[in-house]
This record gives structure tokens, C-alpha cells and sequence, in this order.
């Protein structure tokens, strides 16, 4: 089998890391491109950060294209979570960046021309605000039957989110940009808060990291700042995998148990991206939102040891 | 110990009517009175259904207050639940109603004097939208020191609603009155979808009440329209037992699973009506709406059979 044409869109970011240099080391898909968006860290530095990570995986030639500056409705200032991963995305290691540039254009625009040029065979894999899918599908109406799929790592369903009891961050970061992406695509999964919260990596196993394979101890260095805030508001000596994990959705689907159902975000007020599905339990009375809705495929359950150890082993390769 | 001084906010109601006749068979608690409310019917309908159900109880001593017509924001033209309880309430089997005039004042009024009369005794069973117990906060702010405990039917936690897939139907009745009751009460228990879909009536087991005790056939008859809806929205022989659900929390709290956080309730968009919860499983990096909330005791898990045992038994008695 064809690996997959992947795009990463994403925030490097500790978690961002991780998935990104493991999927440079999966046979089950072909990086065709990252593209960068705000979150973990502003978008100009998300860009840098995606280029320098080509570097060290020896894959320059894998094109970097730049996303959004702003949510869809735009924000005097977006919520960078750099408490979480760092003031440089590296958890403040400062590694050396790369210096080459990134590919013209915008990260839109890249999505739309992959798709359009291998019809049925892109896959993204969306790691953060859901902004620049948006727009793509904005530039391009006939995306939904051009895309393979998109995975968005994204949403607390049945649980908390991590930005307050409502709202996961990714989501947060663009409700809107997430409800255009929820209401238009017809094969779009989700790999949430229900589930990256059963897969953490302990303390040990990053330790364990440390000169293994190409990017182990970039990788275990990064991730100590990552796990110190972990210790801190969690009180464990272990960090969640959400990146990875959702990467792992795309190497082997079978990880997780998948729920179908419509799926509205929260775009104002209190519980601003507070993701809600409806679980097709009953025959509504009277019209609602969820009506009309595309079937999205939400994990809620998944083989947590066997994921783990996936992505370790492909981090470590 | 002295029985618990009951008073039931009630909209009956099938399930209602099940609680309320339950209650005057249950030793662990005093009914001191019935107010009225919206939601299953319109509140004069409410009042004359709770004088009904009084008289066919032989307790036409209890006192029946009329309380509000409107949400706390006012609209319109409040929801009614006709097409699950029937136009008339009892199924449309339209018994003979009680001519007995309800008692003077209004149920907020009520609801405070009865608290101000018998300090810290008072409970509260909220069966319907949170109107009157917010306005009962309203015109008494020392009201949380003198009730005991409030327990509220409502909500829906880690599930889907039962109006569309946020929004549980008391809850979404009156959002804003649950807010203003869940922020103030230092001791709100609620009982929501997550258990009361746990516990179910089959066909059989309503057709069994038929000739028990003073009331079986009577709830059997109501309850055969409430059935028909069950069958037609959730494709199953059974009902859910909601109201009768919350009494059996006053009668025995060890029949729950009770989990405390802070709950917040979304009061406009599509998510109107859904009630949020605290987990407490993280320290929280900067402010939210949650932060500064009395903890609200939740039910999320039950013993569903002794439950349902519990309330057949009180109702065929």
C-alpha cells in the first residue's frame, strides 16, 4: 500500500515535536508538507520551529508553508500557551534553528493545491487551532471531496477541557474556524481530551529516551519543561500525548473505538469551545443545530499501553 | 429522627405525579407543601394537577402555592412538554381535577417563609426549571443558611440532553435561574440524565401497579402516554424514571455516586441549557467562570435497581 500524503498543520510545541519526528519515522505515511498555525506559539515561530524540526529529522526538503496570524474572527491577541511548552515552543532549551526559508504562499493555499493535485490521498493531520483548514475550505468549496480525511486532535466530549472546565485548547483557539471545519467536512476524526488523557508518557519513559535513535535526548530535553508544568497542575510525574496521538490515528485507526455522530462547538460565552456531539441516542422533537451535520468519527476509547508504546518506539527509531 | 420537611417544585407531569405520590407514602419525610411551576405543563395547569394529586393522595391539608409563569429573562412562549406528558399532564386520560383553591401568595414567598419558620430543616425538591428557587434567592438573599438542601432534578453531565444534544429539559427551562440557584447554594444536589437514564420502568413493571395499593392503577393509566413518547424517541418498552429519581436522593443519598464542583450552566446559543462541571482534577492556569462556585454535589453514578425498587414500592403502596 501507497503510504498516505500527510500534511501536518501545526504548533511546535513539546507535543508538536514529538508527533512530527515520529511521523518522519512511519513508513505508513509520506510528509508531504507542515504548515503552520498559532497556539503552542505564535505562528512566525510555529513556522521556524516546523523548519528546524525538518532540519534535525535530515528532511529539508519537505516544504514548510505558513498559516494564519489569527483566529477567524480575529483577536487582539490569541491565546499563546507558552506557560505549557516554553517561551521558544522547545520547552526554553533554545536549540539551534534552522535557517532555511519557507515555502511561498500560505498554508491555505497549500492545502487546497495538495489536495487538488492528489485527489482522494491528502490526509491532514490538523494539531492545533483549526484556522487554516478553515480557510481552506473557504478558498476551495469543493475541498471536503478532494481531502482524504482530516484528523484533528481537538474537543473534550465526555471530560473537562485543559483551557477550563468547557474547552479544550485547540478548539479555543478558533471555535468558529473548528465549527466550519465540523460542518463541512464528510470524514473528519477526532482524537480529544477522552482519550489523550488515558495516554501519558511517565517521567521514566522520557528519561529513557536519552541517546536513543536520531532525536531521543532532543526530545527527552524538551519535554522536561513540558512535564514540569504537567507536575504542576496535574500533580503527576507524567505528561499527557495528545500530538503524538493523533498522529497514531492516522498510523493505525484501529487504537482507538470511534463514535459517529454531529458535532457543534461553543463559539461565545463561558463555555466558549466546548465541543458537543450528538450521540444519535434518540429521535429529537423539534429541530436542533446537530441536525444536518456531517458524521464525525470521535474516539472515545483507546488502547492507551499499545499507543504509547507506538509512539515511543517511533520516536526513538 | 424527625422526618424531613419536604417541598416539591413540581410541573406534573406523569413523572411527576409518580414522585409526588410516592412522597406521601414515604415516612422519611413531612410534605409541607407544593408550589407550581412551567415545563411539563403551563403552571395553572401545574397548580391545579398538584391540588389533584393531593386530594387523591387524601392529603388535601397540604398546601399548594402557585409560583412564576415565565423564565427569570421572560419569553415569549415558555417550552412545554405536552407531547411527553400528555395536554392534560396525566397522559391525556383527563381525570377528574380537584376543586380546591391553591394556597395565597406565590411559591418564592412560600418557599422562604417555610425556611424562615423551620431553619436548616427545609429541602427543597426541585422537579422542574429553577424559576421560583431563583426567585426565592432573590427575595431573601440569607435564604442558603436556612434551607437545608435543595435537590434538583436536571442536567446532563458526560451525556447528551434530552431537549437536543446539550440541553437537558428543566435545565434548559430556566438557564439562567439555575445559574443564579447553583452559584448561591452552599448545598444543591443534583440528580440529571447521566443516572436518571440509568433507571428504567419496563412496560411490564407499570403494568404491574395496575390494582396496587391506593394509586397503581391510576399511575399505570398516566403513565401509558409517557410510554408511547419513550417508544417513539427512544425506540424502547420502558420509561425513564426522572422525578421519582431525585425523591429517592432525599429519601437515601447512598442510591447515588455523588461527585462536588463548581456548575455552570450556558444561558445563550445553540449549547443553552447545557450544565458544565468542575472535575477538580486540575489546577487551573488563569481565571474562569468556574473558579469561585460552590461545590454542587453531582450524581453520576446509581444503584439503579435498588432504586427503581425503592420507588415502585412507594408508589403501589
Amino acid at each position: 500500500m501507497a503510504p498516505i500524503k500527510l500534511i501536518i498543520d501545526t504548533d511546535p510545541g513539546v507535543d508538536d515535536s514529538m508527533a512530527i519526528l515520529a511521523a518522519f519515522n512511519s513508513p505508513e505515511v509520506e510528509v508531504i508538507g507542515l504548515t503552520s498555525i498559532y497556539g503552542n506559539v505564535p505562528t512566525a515561530m510555529a513556522t521556524r520551529n516546523a523548519l528546524t524540526l525538518c532540519h534535525l529529522a535530515g528532511r529539508p526538503d519537505v516544504p514548510v508553508v505558513e498559516g494564519a496570524h489569527k483566529s477567524l474572527r480575529g483577536a487582539a491577541k490569541e491565546r499563546i500557551a507558552d506557560f505549557v511548552h516554553g517561551r521558544d515552543g522547545f520547552g526554553n532549551t533554545n536549540p539551534p534553528l534552522a535557517q532555511a526559508a519557507a515555502a511561498p504562499g500560505s498554508a491555505a493555499e497549500f492545502i487546497v493545491g495538495m489536495a487538488g493535485r492528489h485527489p482522494g490521498q491528502v490526509v491532514v493531520l490538523a494539531l492545533a487551532a483549526l484556522t487554516n483548514v478553515a480557510l481552506a475550505l473557504h478558498l476551495d468549496p469543493q475541498l471536503p471531496e478532494k481531502l482524504a480525511r482530516v484528523v484533528v486532535l481537538g474537543g473534550a466530549f465526555h471530560c473537562n477541557g485543559n483551557v477550563n472546565p468547557a474547552a479544550e485548547a485547540n478548539i479555543y483557539g478558533d471555535p468558529d474556524a473548528a465549527n466550519v471545519v465540523l460542518s463541512r467536512l464528510p470524514n473528519c476524526w477526532m482524537v480529544g481530551l477522552d482519550v489523550t488523557h488515558q495516554c501519558l508518557m511517565t517521567a521514566g519513559q522520557i528519561e529513557g529516551m536519552a541517546g536513543r535513535g536520531r532525536h531521543g535526548t532532543f526530545l527527552r530535553d524538551i519535554t522536561q519543561f513540558y512535564l514540569g508544568y504537567h507536575r504542576k497542575v496535574y500533580g503527576m510525574e507524567a505528561v499527557y500525548v495528545h500530538d503524538a496521538a493523533a498522529l497514531a490515528a492516522v498510523l493505525d485507526p484501529t487504537l482507538f473505538d470511534w463514535h459517529a455522530g454531529g458535532v457543534l462547538v461553543v463559539t461565545d460565552g463561558p463555555a466558549k469551545g466546548r465541543t458537543i456531539r450528538d450521540e444519535g441516542k434518540k429521535a429529537w422533537v423539534g429541530g436542533n443545530e446537530w441536525q444536518g451535520l456531517p458524521p464525525v468519527r470521535v474516539a472515545l476509547g483507546v488502547r492507551s499501553e499499545r499507543l504509547v508504546s507506538l509512539v515511543l518506539q517511533r520516536m526513538m527509531q
